[in-house]
């Protein structure tokens, strides 16, 4: 029997619970949407403050002075260790579809062979798809999500997938998608937006060639903070980015009439990096100085396991749990499926309890290890069962 | 004979003049590189400050409560006025470089023929405009600026040009370059980076189909800042956007498994816009209000002319004026061509004269009608002529 004193125990347990001062969370709120959009970290208001005195003072200046030029890089070198990736592998900047579309679009010239995806893959992974297998002139295969291992076979490409499922927190398997695709000749492309920040994804040990993800759900970067780009080294001298922006060359400021791409992952790189909500991110970033992510996931299984733990307790059959119950199929969010799921998500936000909810009939509750408390979720099922 | 005094006397009776104080830029600081980054606004500081409030109070909820979904509508429409626009016709976002891949993408697949463009385009224009050309099959023709309008043939389906040349400040004829282009049965995208905000582009009036431009130079949006796309009305049910993101889907919270576009300029959208960024250039963009553009271009002629009348008077052949001197043919920029170009620069700098050195021997000042003096022109060409 699970009650709210074990649980405040298990917070005072809980080696990474001091992280959560960092953030600007007040006490009494419940905040269960960080894989939609992360709190601000209490850094960040003096880093963008600091940004725009710089701007101020240096003007164009800042650019060389304030090394505006390569914080796409400095930061991408901030999210290597949180992917496990290789130091000059990742680049920061754009938005995670605009990445997709050029990753997707690389990873298809570097093959033969026609594009697999799952249906279930977030929306705008399968319309940036489509069109990147338009585009290339080849077919993209969609299947279900327990389907995708099947479908890997010698006459595919590249394998494109989100990791973690926005919709019901269900993971795939990236080590062995990842090797099937591989032994069948196939490049992977994985969407991280919904993993990356709550769990180790070990991006260079897993051999993993393209990944892209979002900068503003576990990485707390802020609305809409530019997303980050991975490229594995042994793609880098080969790979060529379908949108050439001056950023992407080897020497922009020669400005030179032909393009020559540059040698890393900043190929990959497109126009003038968006300095102030690069600099949230980066400011975001700090948090992760010395945190291990085998204790980040350690805590995402318990947390993920109690709000399981808790509605079978708490809420009997009135709500169906949506996430796998085994924890080697699911990522850091617990969904519940039930009638009402609009009204209810809406009555809890009325209690400080935020989840989220998502058509037809699904509310989502997203644990985030560096500030999801044992005790918040707690208070976030009982605040469902009073609703019910 | 022009003296300083004039040029004194010039700013007094300047309608803008007032205008410069709704900037932060220190009275001493002769800034001529607006055309590359332009300075904040005053406002700025404590709109970002607000935006990372209301992140911090309302999280998620910022994206209803705060208005932060439509946002790049917003700050679109304020961008209108100064494109001559019609209403929803303007969407801000992504690079220059990202929607110049998608609207010349769009105006490609809206056209049968190939792409034309001048050899002096900004080099990331060439760059993109190759790849759309390779994506979509096509020919592009790159000729040199003089004989753009001559290489506008029947068998042309785009004209895709920088309005107004980086290097040298020279202007092409977007009136009649657009008109050419339809009689030929071709759609132009013009590239506004170095022109709007400086002048009138009368983008409605000259019935320009597409148009993208820079959020950082003469808009003020800060280093980096969000760019913005046009689209032509009459395009919006047929033009296809190739980089599909689920902001520019009809419905993105559906999160429907098919694409359906959104039905006006909104279809050109493709992630999650960045809000922070996005702010900063909505708070720069607020000195707009009421400002005659006709006035602006007035000045901006008034302060080239002014500037290459000085070189004249001061310089003597020891330069080249690089711009064209028929004011019809130039944009807000004097560009002056030398020896040691590089050095003299940073010379400049030291004397807190700011312009940009352009290789190979290109010396560039840039004029911005909204807070450049006649006195700064005559400042500056004063410190050329010491460090000559």
């Amino acid at each position: 029997m699970i009650d709210r004193p074990s649980c405040i125990d298990d917070d005072r347990q809980d080696p990474l619970s001091a992280i959560r001062d960092a953030f600007e969370l007040s006490d009494g709120l419940v905040y269960l949407d960080g894989n939609s959009l992360g709190p601000p970290l209490k850094g960040v208001r003096d880093h963008v403050a600091r940004v725009l005195e710089d701007w101020a003072t240096h003007l164009i200046g800042g650019w060389w002075d304030d090394g505006w030029l390569n914080l796409p890089l400095r930061v991408g070198a901030m999210i290597e260790p949180i992917l496990g990736a290789e130091q000059g592998t990742v680049v920061c900047g754009d938005s995670t579809s605009v990445n997709l579309f050029k990753t997707a679009m690389a990873a298809c010239r570097l093959t033969q062979g026609h594009l697999l995806t799952d249906a279930d893959n977030f929306p705008t992974d399968l319309y940036i798809l489509r069109s990147v297998a338009q585009l290339c002139g080849r077919r993209l295969v969609e299947v279900s999500s327990e389907e995708l291992r099947d479908a890997i076979t010698d006459d595919v490409g590249v394998v494109a997938a989100t990791h973690v499922d926005f919709r019901t927190g269900a993971r795939h398997d990236l080590v062995d998608v990842t090797r099937l695709a591989h032994l069948h000749g196939a490049v992977v492309v994985w969407d991280l937006s919904h993993s990356a920040g709550a769990m180790p994804v070990d991006l260079a040990a897993n051999d993993v060639d393209f990944a892209v993800g979002c900068g503003y759900k576990f990485l707390n970067g802020g609305p809409g903070a530019p997303a980050y780009l991975y490229a594995a080294k042994r793609w880098h001298a080969e790979m060529t980015n379908p949108v050439t922006g001056w950023f992407g060359h080897l020497r922009p400021f020669e400005f030179t009439s032909e393009f020559i791409p540059a040698e890393g992952v900043e190929r990959m790189r497109v126009g003038t990096p968006d300095i102030l909500s690069m600099a949230a991110l980066e400011a975001a970033l700090v948090v992760w100085e010395g945190v291990d992510l085998d204790q980040v996931r350690r805590k995402s299984v318990a947390l993920t396991r109690r709000f399981i733990d808790l509605v079978d307790q708490e809420l009997g059959s009135a709500v169906e749990v949506l996430t796998p119950r085994d924890e080697c199929h699911r990522g850091s969010q617990v969904s519940l499926r039930l009638e009402g799921a609009e009204k209810l998500i809406a009555d809890l936000i009325g209690d400080g309890v935020i989840g989220d909810f998502r058509r037809p009939d699904v509310a989502r509750f997203g644990l985030a290890p560096l500030y999801t408390r044992f005790v918040d979720v707690w208070d976030a099922v009982s605040a469902i069962r009073r609703h019910l």
